[in-house]
């Protein structure tokens, strides 16, 4: 198919169409994967990009279907991107499509899409952008991106969202803990999950107590929800409403989308010259260099040189 | 101070010189520590290095401190580096060099380090080796690389260990959650810590089960320690270091260490090309070229076009 094809298709709300492009965009194929992504960039902008993050065990998988079906609930259509770490074993997301979102296998006004972690061209902070342009595009009200941790990867990926739900159970750790996961800088909303359980109000004062150290002018809430039953999760998504008007009326929107083109084009630019540098990863000039430096013959700084000198970066 | 007087005097013990150029490592000085790794490479190669991970509130900071009590206790010196991510309110790492590692304050043969897992020039995949290539050549016996978390980034460190041990604790997730994280692919211990706690052995079984799909030749051991008080830590010592002799006898050390030099010479390729193209994340081109992307006048591969021609990559 073409990419003009391929486009009109997507923003005709064809599934089939929109799978094929995700794949492109996983697979970082570039040269169909460009024109596409360049076709739907300008129908782009429309969707609320939410992001949902936390430490394995909190339940964001359970939480974000509940969440769809409040949304769903609201009359909203959702696209849910949900971030799997890659087994080495199945070679794939390790929790696939169909395994997710069981409640909203049968509704046309869901789609769910899982994306490995790693192995991708470019790596995934280059594939992750591309796929959001793609969903929001195709006309969903909101997009969902779910991702498992808070390490490196995560923070970068939550900062793609409008609005990044960090989710924490009770009994996983105390605040000290939570700061150590890097949270406190990329939360807009707290949700307090499997609130049901034994400290859920020790962890809800002890990040009120984090807060006091200041976070701009939006103060994130602390919602407290019990996902497997739907408890708190209407108020989780009111609050996750409060802080878009709040982003939309106060201009940080504007900042926050600018910012994330700013760091696009740069990382588009720097994959297209990682590209052109065809090379660097693979030839056997590499081996020879990485044999003399594990013999300690040359140092790395000096065979980077020697490969840098034999590739024509032009 | 000159290069190589650093160099000498890292390699007589000097404490002051050490942590004056692992700070250049962190601040990416690049001539200085260039000439500094490259004089220290040859002297390294020696220390056995060790990679600690898990998710926050396993307990790995008791967990590195009860193995560097018994490391210590076999006569034997030790480096700590700490991955620690970033505060946006302290600027620095969250848990200083001070906070960690108490036991030890006064003991001369170990050296502990921090270092933030964000803000390198060049990424933290860059600033690691270099630290490590100083703390290995600097004559430590073990250097111990402790990690938060168990995302992309820690995933990265953890590969420049020749043995890294995936920490856990009962009750935080079953083996999916554990899966989840992505840790089978890069351990070659695991330590079930906090054992005294409901669930040790569920999560032990739970390993093991997860272990049947097939780890290559070496088949993890399944460790269970209580560090707080010491109890399995001497185990998980023993372990180790079967580990560090089947990778020596098998050959698979040289494998690894080949694989990290290619690894850091094509690191450190790129990362000479990302500041030859000096002005890209800088530039007032970019913001202009960002403000038309997020205004949807331009797609962002158009944008990195426009951009790539500016610079010159030569």
């Amino acid at each position: 198919m073409e990419a003009a094809e391929l486009v009109d298709r997507v923003v005709a709300g064809e599934r089939r169409a929109l799978a094929r492009l995700l794949t492109y965009v996983e697979d970082g194929t570039p040269a169909r994967l460009r024109a596409a992504v360049a076709g739907l960039h300008g129908r782009s902008g429309r969707a609320a990009l939410v992001g949902v993050t936390g430490s394995p065990g909190v339940g964001k998988s359970t939480l974000s279907n509940a969440l769809v079906t409040e949304w769903r609930r609201r009359g909203r259509t959702v696209a849910v991107l949900a971030i799997d770490p890659t087994s080495p074993f199945s070679g794939g997301a390790l929790l696939g499509d169909r395994v997710r979102m069981q409640d909203h296998v049968l509704d046309d006004a869901v789609y769910v899409r899982s994306m490995a972690s790693r192995g991708h061209l470019g790596g995934l902070s280059w594939a992750a952008p591309q796929a959001l342009t793609v969903l929001d595009a195709a006309g969903f009200d909101v997009v969902l991106v779910e991702t498992v941790g808070v390490g490196q990867a995560e923070v970068e990926i939550a900062s793609l969202a409008d609005t990044t739900v960090v989710a924490l159970a009770p009994g996983m750790g105390d605040a000290i803990q939570a700061a150590k996961a890097g949270i406190l800088e990329i939360a807009d909303v707290y949700c307090v999950n499997k609130a049901d359980r034994e400290g859920a109000d020790r962890t809800v004062r002890e990040l009120r107590d984090m807060q006091a150290l200041g976070h701009g002018e939006w103060l994130a809430p602390i919602l407290k929800t019990v996902a497997a039953t739907g408890d708190g999760v209407a108020e989780l998504a009111d609050a996750i409403d409060r802080h878009r008007d709040w982003l939309s009326t106060s201009g940080v929107l504007d900042d926050r989308r600018l910012a994330r083109a700013r760091r696009q084009v740069a990382d588009i630019a720097l994959e297209t010259i990682r590209r052109r540098v065809a090379g660097l990863g693979e030839g056997a000039a590499l081996d020879d260099l990485a044999r003399q430096v594990a013999a300690r013959q040359l140092d790395p700084y000096a065979a980077a040189d020697v490969l840098l000198a034999t590739i024509d970066t032009a």
